[in-house]
């Protein structure tokens, strides 16, 4: 979870929406949820949408204005669907969650989305250090509400994970491991025997067909047990061909 | 807009999703919509849902079965909650979404989303050559389907925008380029028929050893020239074998 970061919802018109934005926030392990001036709050819709993040919801501070919401915090970035104004900075949602987490180590940090239609207004914007955008079609931007929560929390999550891209891999055991090499070659050398028994190919291009058959084997990183299916299957082939061809 | 990539919704049970993800879709400038077996469709709710996006709708194209919809297409990307198995290579959503947007270039990708509560069925998980995750809250990764496209067409736009850091792949022509999904199952129908005729494994590990074949071919994403020639080689045997086992 994140405690310094606060989600900050203004004027929500639709319940439905803050029940979405609830549920959307959890799924990136975020979970202060801050709401000004709501239109209907509590709200059986909210509770409905937030789906399983219920708790999101029961815990969120209620403000009358967002000047109250984020007075404690020392870093205020708002969602702003267009660069509005240069007199505060822009940046996209990557780097704005980049930011973020950063500052959010010793800082209390908000994240604020205006209404519904209208967004932010002047006076919201006023309170933002950066108006953050989020990239998307320019000839239909109407992301709705929970969907720019959705897409901020998400680089957020993302972003507290680090530059760090390396997938922690599975790694298997047994006969779902990698097989080895010399397996591997034991099952290429049966399919290279059945290809001349089989008389697959002409003499010239033989080498060639080799080669093939190897790198499009080699590229599906057998397993060992693939690796004796593969060996069963031509076994089975060969008990069914005559003797002698 | 990007013609070569579709996103295919299978089994929606609430036609408000579909509604919901066509405007993610549209957000991010991805139009074309592939809806297997939809529950409701066309319907007035996934008309309201999609606001503005009513044109995605219209274009959807809807069939009957997943293998239907990527019969032409050449990657098939699947989204899933987490990495369920082994036999599919699994990558995050930013990954992934590079990698997309360079095969997109010249191959006809799709990217795959399951049935809301359920996700994507075994026999779905079998048409994908990635399983792609979105990272989330290990408590709570539940991402309402439409949040789930919205994430993944942000990160392809993101990816085509050139936000990304991944290797430029070369791409192939003619014999070289990937099969298309049908070319594939053409060679696993002979491939099956092949198994039945050398009696290889017995009546009741038949369908999962089908399966492990399937994936462990569909992992080495053969090119158009590798299908025929494993065509080739299944038609060898064949010539072979006696008429009568």
């Amino acid at each position: 979870m994140f405690p310094n970061i606060r989600i900050v919802l203004c004027r929500t018109t639709h319940p439905g929406n803050i029940g979405a934005a609830a549920r959307a926030m959890k799924t990136m392990r975020l979970d202060r949820l801050y709401l000004v001036a709501p239109e209907h709050f509590p709200s059986a819709e909210a509770t409905s949408r937030s789906s399983g993040s219920a708790d999101v919801l029961e815990n969120a501070v209620v403000c009358d204005t967002l000047t109250e919401a984020v007075a404690d915090c020392q870093v205020v970035f708002g969602a702003s669907a267009r660069s509005r104004t240069l007199a505060v900075p822009n940046c996209e949602a990557r780097e704005a969650a980049s930011e973020l987490i950063t500052l959010s180590a010793d800082h209390q940090v908000a994240m604020v989305f205006g209404q519904e239609r209208s967004g932010m207004d002047n006076d919201e914007v006023a309170l933002c250090h950066r108006l953050v955008q989020i990239p998307a079609n320019p000839d239909y931007g109407s992301l709705n509400m929970a969907s720019a929560v959705q897409l901020i929390c998400y680089e957020i999550y993302m972003a507290s994970m680090g530059n760090n891209n390396a997938n922690p891999v599975e790694l298997a055991e047994g006969r779902d491991a990698r097989a080895t090499q010399g397996h591997f070659d034991s099952f290429m050398e049966a399919w290279m025997a059945l290809k001349i028994q089989v008389e697959f190919g002409d003499q010239k291009q033989s080498a060639s067909l080799d080669a093939r058959f190897r790198r499009l084997f080699m590229r599906a990183e057998l397993t060992c047990y693939e690796v004796d299916m593969l060996r069963g299957m031509i076994s089975a082939i060969g008990r069914k061909l005559p003797d002698q061809i």
